[in-house]
């Protein structure tokens, strides 16, 4: 078996849609769902639940653009500090690489060696010390801002889906008893393939999303019943 | 300049609650604002931001919750993977860590003559595969799920910061004005101070969180008048 076939070969739109949409359809599914436990109004309830959508798709898709250019600025400003570490401590620059490789298992000698190989080239070194030191990949400012986008638009339409049933139904609980259907099954199916593109178990995954969503609805129906009913 | 000067100095516990509050300030205040433009009945908008922060936490407290123990199961099943790998294919296992080495721009000596170092132990060969192969840090199980869990409880005492207001007036927008105020200014320091603990710069941060709760409430504000008023 190859690790290949754990990865999903959708495209990166696919993924941003899928896990937008498992996201969406959560919180607002629990919001009508809580609503209908203790307003008898449906437009209350479709109301409370757009702005909800509204609401969390602006954090979700604005917060991650704007954390991606931020995300963008730190990783340069490092760089640019690596490169002056280099030239003020180099030394100490070079440890940090020789520690690297100790820490993998290498011996003494190879350590050495494998380090003066690598920090012949400053931009290869710099790159090295991001990277290994850090922990910080080069951010794709374009690809993160795009993706935040998608996925807040994605939020969107997830967050429509359980609150559409509201819209032909005169009581709330009415509207409840289809929105449950529509949104667990609709839960399932996303959790699957948001597991299935992260790379865990797909129907592991379908299930928790799928029970999450349930105990998050059960527990503002139960709150708002107990406050407001 | 050291490095460490960037990284947050407090607890773990800490970075939980400041995380799980600038996060739960955010919709349940957009939330809020957003019946505020449609709903006379304050008691109304208490229900549903309370009904918010129960399915809010619940996604997010039990979803991490979860979300780690899937990650540690994910984890032991791609490392016994890796074993069986070391065992059937090995010559393509050690290729693979001569590539790593040759990324890093060693020499084809030094390249095999590290890797034959590396793999001496099979438990280090194994670890670095994942590591640098697979991408997959160890998951500290407990640590993960307990984070989960102190993100939803800050969730739910950020989310209530924005709502409290509402408690102790006759009319929405009368809550609004306060909730606005007291929220806003909430936002900035969590968001500066989430900042600070993640590495980012803190006043853009701050600033970042405090434009995007506002938006986020403003929308919600027009959508629900739109709608409902």
């Amino acid at each position: 078996m190859e690790h290949q076939e754990q990865h999903f070969t959708g495209s990166a739109l696919l993924r941003d849609i899928v896990i937008g949409m498992s996201d969406g359809l959560t919180v607002p599914f629990a919001l009508a769902a809580g609503l209908s436990g203790a307003v008898k109004d449906v437009n209350l309830i479709v109301v409370a639940g757009l702005a909800e959508i509204a609401a969390g798709s602006i954090a979700m898709g604005l917060g991650g653009y704007l954390a991606g250019k931020t995300e963008v600025d730190h990783y340069e400003s490092e760089l640019r500090r690596e490169y002056a570490e280099i030239e003020t401590v180099p030394d100490r620059e070079r440890e940090e690489v020789e520690t690297f490789f100790a820490e993998l298992g290498l011996s003494r000698e190879l350590q050495v060696k494998a380090a003066a190989e690598l920090i012949a080239d400053k931009d290869r070194w710099a790159d090295f010390m991001m990277k290994y030191e850090l922990g910080l990949e080069k951010p794709d400012a374009r690809r993160a801002t795009k993706s935040a986008l998608n996925i807040g638009v994605s939020y969107i339409i997830g967050g429509l889906i359980p609150l559409i049933p509201y819209f032909f139904v005169n009581e709330g609980l009415e509207g409840l008893k289809i929105s449950a259907a529509v949104t667990i099954a609709c839960l399932f199916v996303f959790g699957y393939a948001k597991s299935r593109i992260t790379g865990l178990e797909p129907l592991r995954g379908g299930l928790r999303v799928a029970v999450i969503g349930t105990i998050a609805a059960g527990c503002a129906f139960g709150i708002a019943r107990l406050i407001g009913g």
